[in-house]
């Protein structure tokens, strides 16, 4: 797997990030490339789910992973498996991309010929959440084992993203995590966010989310 | 649990951080006040195994905790039920404490009859890692559910850390969590750590986190 491409990035200079942000969006527009955002707490899943979800939609879509992270390259050759285009992105050591080093990533991935590219934002429920990377839609993964107590902690996470994924369902038995009282929480934050349990180890709910995403990015073309 | 004491805490002025961080260790020292500063991603289980270790150490010491939170006091409240003197430190949004916002936090706890200090930073494995809060050691806890690989994505936080309680691991059997490999490549950054297995739930490994708590208090008066 030594071919999996490394771009580390490079820290903004534009003050203006929501501005970067919408330019961004226009550019993606013209060029017909959905961009989803996707978040998390370091280990809730996200490559576990954006792997399975993956293999049932490269039929259709041609899609393109960048793979964020402080270090290594664990991830990007994980989501190489798939047989999608996929670059690892270092941030530098910092904790979130931004509009900017979004853009970086995509010129570094290449999206001529793509419909979707996703995103694996740093792992961290904080200051992903302040930055909008100038994607389409946000997504993020809530694990069971992190507890249900999370949305009163990082409301900020909750209410940025249009899709909520509750991951690792399979292990619900051994946590003291209450699923209506997590999506309560969520919904007293974001009431029109879709939220969809899942495991990425049984399967369970990957299809919902994937046809979530189908739709998303069918409505919006 | 209205009583709980809530602090928002302000963002430093100050440029150079690590200088106000070895003013605030001078100060404690003087005043005969161990901090511990405690990290780990969201949901990793700070606050259980704070309080299983306060319950084995508040006859011997007299203690004090800081929860550091973008929102909520939940934790706070969980700590108070020790009887230990607790407050609650919300960030303002910020994704970790520097030393300022320690010494906002301890003046706000106030130490004058503690001989010992410890701060749960916000649950981020990134930002913490970055700033000295002027702690006498630096602790941090991996959850079995996070996987074996966050030494390779977040190296700056495991090896600035003095202990590694690896937490959770009444789980392992349900998850692909290889707790050698996990050690291998934490000492590969840092092969100085204390690396100390832990389940708050069954208990295993509190009481030699509590024993090295111990240890680091009494070396250091």
């Amino acid at each position: 797997m030594d071919q999996t491409k490394v771009l580390t990035i490079k820290q903004s200079v534009f003050a203006d990030n929501d501005r970067q942000a919408d330019q961004l969006r226009e550019r993606l527009k013209k060029e017909g490339v959905f961009l989803l955002n996707l978040m998390s707490s370091p280990g809730a899943g996200k490559t576990t789910v954006l792997t399975r979800t993956i293999n049932l939609m490269k039929a259709k879509w041609r899609i393109g992973v960048m793979e964020a992270d402080i270090d290594s390259q664990v991830d990007a050759d994980t989501i190489a498996g798939t047989g999608v285009k996929v670059i690892q992105l270092h941030t530098g050591g910092m904790c979130h991309l931004d509009a900017d080093m979004t853009a970086q990533g995509l010129a570094g991935l290449g999206c001529d010929e793509l419909d979707l590219v996703i995103l694996e934002n740093v792992g961290n429920l904080v200051c992903p959440a302040e930055f909008d990377t100038g994607a389409i839609k946000n997504a993020m993964i809530l694990s069971v084992p992190e507890g249900d107590d999370k949305p009163l902690k990082y409301p900020l996470m909750f209410s940025i993203c249009d899709v909520l994924l509750i991951n690792k369902m399979d292990v619900s038995p051994y946590f003291n995590f209450n699923l209506d009282r997590c999506i309560e929480r969520v919904r007293a934050i974001n009431p029109n966010i879709t939220i969809i349990p899942v495991s990425a180890i049984s399967g369970e709910g990957i299809e919902r989310f994937a046809d979530w995403l189908t739709e998303s990015v069918t409505a919006w073309r």
